[in-house]
């Protein structure tokens, strides 16, 4: 540690907790770091008072999120030896949309007494799910009235974004969206804690709230939703936004007693957590698909141009780097698909085999999958269990499994269900790549990239070399080099990610062989993708609506 | 027991074993049974003497039916404790297509020094699969010469039948073929060795070796197959066949001395063990469809009036009951799809569980199946894992679920899969009543037919009430029936089945609310019956030549 190094701090915050890492500025290198579970978790049942919720509700407390400040960044700041003076700024990225009223002075109204009790006071999480009536009037009437934006969006808004959810605190709690003088990222809301002044970032309005081209929708558009939310954004957003990489304000008095840092380190700008590892992995130009790969997979993309690509999530300028377009897209389903099987779908054959081998039962049906040549367990599967977010933006699709026999085992479907995660990560690429949007290396994060047959499927599959991120924690450190660029340690976070980005580069190569047997089999799955997805055959819809109908929920009882 | 009274035997031979039940002639109930496993059981992989055998082959040793005769038949008559005085007839079945070659005398080739080292020697066992190239062949000339007899099997014969084998043999081994006087049926060899004169039953000669109006193919058929094939009914089979119901001969001395009984007992004309279950369970005339459900179901069904039914196993005249037309269809997976995913598919939880309660695993997931209502579980399944049978006719076909999501448990899969094969079932009731051959109600034997959640499913789906066979041995209770119709104790076996044939009738009936539902669920899986089973997109052909092709079997290890 050379005394002259200065150092950052990223706070990643997830669903389940809030993670502090400490970062060389020089090198990206991790000193320390120190996670702080959320005392409050998801609260999707009640509220702390008891209050029940609804379903598809998904709340935080604002206060779990304080504790992180208070907590995880002292705590990583003391591992890692490194003297606040060394600390020049602090980033933090989030996951978004995660949403919260507030009064003028940024006191979130869950924290008032006469609103604690009321579901709308609280931070919405973004899998809070039951704005989706509301999501559905505000793209209904997008496509009437032929607003610009929507292409932008790959046609769909999201039933977890800001006004959706925004909206429906106004229709089903008309009092306090009345008491709600600023509605506000959790992200920005957390910047504002650290600062004392509100700053809202570039990229959680562009991809939450449609801003495009620096603008929201317009105020008609609003009106035209709800009398009442038609000056949604001047009374309680603001049109004021500042892009990625700025420096958002100095660490106040308080923050620095919380944190443990001097009182005025920059703080930059803060980000969403997919979008930031990005950079974290080196990625500040076109040509490489960062895929962020766990329970679901978030893929984001920079593009000179701006093309409107079908069934993309969205696509901001300045989204991911200022001065191009950051492309996101999605499957809502991968690592959980794979976990769902692991846990309901394997016999006790497989779980004795890898208790005797002191295995984890991935580990065991990955072994014994990677044995398999492509093509060799003759299974075919639509990758769709948790619907499809990209390029169909369907939520009531549903997974596929073809070509079953008696010899069918539980490592054949293992194999098959990453495979038909991988063809749908190609179904992605190509779609960007008909609009106009490059793809030529795919460069993994998350968890998944340790399984090692499922990153070389994913190369055989898309034809493209894979890089690795080679950071334990991608988004704390991309929220770090935005710090860095913050502190003007580097003067943008090209610079920053030249030094401080970690990745592994070409760690995986498509094999020739592979690859031709997975261009039959991924043309077999483009069929089945079009047959169940683009309404040949809309079955999947039918059963939906059919289980959804049936009285009342009688799941089975065992422990499973 | 009344000294007055008079009873008949009913042998039934199975894959693995013989089985001998007395039977009281009054009123069919069952006194006393024995079985005899098989001493060679199925030999799939080698002969005694060590010869190893192909891919796909399935052979028996003869000896191992004897071993009934001499073994069940006196225990049985032993434990029933009924004089051999009182019994008054002997009837057979069998399973079909299974057939030997042997000398003028009747001694199977097998048993003689010279031919047991050759595996075309020995009896064919119904499911020896490895005359499919000659059955290919069978079916592609009987199309192109436009052989009147092909449409009423369906357009298609199979590889399991009788002139497939016997042309293998003659390919294979032309030796074996040359010395074989006479090619016959198991179960015609059986009462051969009763009676002492061979007796051919037009049963197994309608349904597996083409007669149809009481005519085999032709000779020029027979030879443009192959030049030495041309007189194969002449010189092997010949073509003196006898009626069902009829009596085929008396037992001999030896025969006698073997089983116990009184030489000169009547012996009945053999039959196929799925067809003699339709009297068994009082069914001789039109409209009852016999399902015998085990590992897969074998459909039988009596008409009026000879139709072409397409995809149909085959159309006899006097297949079933003398002077009117047997109809078989059948589904080629069906218990062995759910031993399929209790087995390979259903995590420790539900083992501990059943284990807990005393519950075999079929009963643990029956019960938290039949919680459900029909379409709760979201999931539609194609009942292909083992291809189909009828009326597609193409093995080639696989399993398919669709709709499966991160809630899909096993207990959902389990139903999923019961009502799949329920779905499959009326498509081939339809099939049959689009033909103009009437199904009014189902007649369920087989193991299946404890299973009470499978039952009224069936009901359900089909819409038809269920009746289920009464007694523990379908086929020895109708071989039974035969025997006493031979002894002449009932003038025909419709007269026999009305006194001795035992069902519960209308046992399940439909339920309106779920019949609507399944109505809908029906609609569903006819639509991807026809896209994956009509040639709208051959994915599982495609997936099948891939796994085909794959270099080297390498199935996991995992004791599974």
């Amino acid at each position: 540690m050379a005394a002259s190094d200065t150092y950052t701090i990223g706070i990643d915050f997830g669903t389940e907790s809030g993670r502090a890492v400490v970062i060389r500025t020089r090198d990206g290198q991790a000193l320390a770091e120190a996670v702080t579970p959320y005392a409050h978790g998801v609260m999707d049942t009640r509220l702390p008072g008891g209050t029940p919720l609804g379903r598809e509700w998904a709340l935080q407390h604002p206060q779990d999120y304080l504790d992180v400040l208070q907590q995880a960044v002292p705590q990583a700041l003391a591992a890692s030896r490194v003297h606040p003076d060394q600390v020049v700024g602090v980033g933090i990225d989030f996951t978004a949309c995660t949403v919260l009223p507030t009064t003028a002075s940024g006191i979130p109204l869950c924290l008032l007494p006469e609103y604690a009790g009321r579901p709308h006071a609280w931070v919405k999480l973004w899998k809070h799910h039951a704005a989706q009536p509301q999501a559905d009037r505000i793209n209904a009437l997008a496509e009437e009235r032929g607003e610009p934006w929507l292409a932008r969006y790959g046609g769909r808004i999201s039933s977890e974004w800001l006004f959706a959810k925004a909206l429906q605190i106004l229709e089903e709690d008309p009092g306090t969206y009345a008491a709600t003088e600023r509605f506000i990222e959790a992200a920005d809301w957390v910047v504002w804690q650290l600062t004392g002044v509100e700053t809202r970032g570039a990229c959680t309005a562009g991809y939450k709230a449609m801003v495009q081209g620096g603008v929201h929708p317009d105020d008609d558009f609003f009106g035209a939703l709800h009398p009442d939310f038609r000056d949604v954004v001047d009374t309680r957003l603001g049109r004021q936004l500042a892009p990625l990489g700025a420096r958002a304000g100095s660490l106040s008095a308080q923050a620095a007693r919380w944190t443990g840092l001097n009182p005025g380190t920059a703080v930059a700008v803060a980000n969403v957590d997919a979008h930031v590892t990005a950079p974290a992995a080196g990625v500040t130009g076109p040509g490489q698909l960062v895929a962020i790969m766990g329970t679901s997979t978030c893929h984001v993309l920079i593009g000179q141009t701006l093309a409107e690509v079908p069934g993309m999530c969205g696509v901001v300028d300045g989204g991911i780097v200022p001065g191009a377009y950051g492309y996101e897209a999605g499957q809502s389903g991968v690592g959980d698909i794979f976990a769902w099987l692991v846990r309901h779908l394997v016999p006790p054959a497989f779980h004795e085999q890898a208790a005797r081998e002191g295995l984890s039962l991935h580990a065991l049906l990955e072994r014994e999958a990677a044995r398999q040549a492509p093509g060799e367990h003759g299974l075919l599967a639509l990758d769709w269990w948790n619907g499809n977010r990209s390029v169909l933006v369907d939520a009531s699709l549903s997974g596929v499994v073809v070509g079953l026999t008696l010899a069918t085992r539980a490592p054949d479907l293992y194999r098959a269900l990453i495979e038909a995660t991988a063809y749908g990560t190609r179904v992605i690429i190509e779609n960007f790549e008909a609009s106009g949007v490059p793809v030529e290396e795919l460069v993994i994060a998350g968890g998944l990239k340790k399984n090692r047959m499922l990153m070389q499927i994913y190369a055989d599959v898309t034809g493209r070399p894979l890089s690795v991120l080679d950071a334990e924690q991608g988004p704390a450190l991309g929220s770090a080099m935005h710090a860095a660029v913050a502190a003007g340690v580097y003067p943008d976070i090209a610079a920053a990610a030249r030094q401080m980005g970690r990745v592994v580069r070409h760690a995986y190569t498509p094999d020739p062989q592979a690859r031709a047997t997975y261009e039959q089999l991924y043309a077999e799955y483009l069929t089945l993708h079009d047959y169940f997805g683009r309404g040949l055959n809309d079955v999947m819809k039918r059963l939906k609506t059919l289980a959804a109908g049936v009285p009342a929920p009688t799941r089975t009882e065992v422990p499973a």
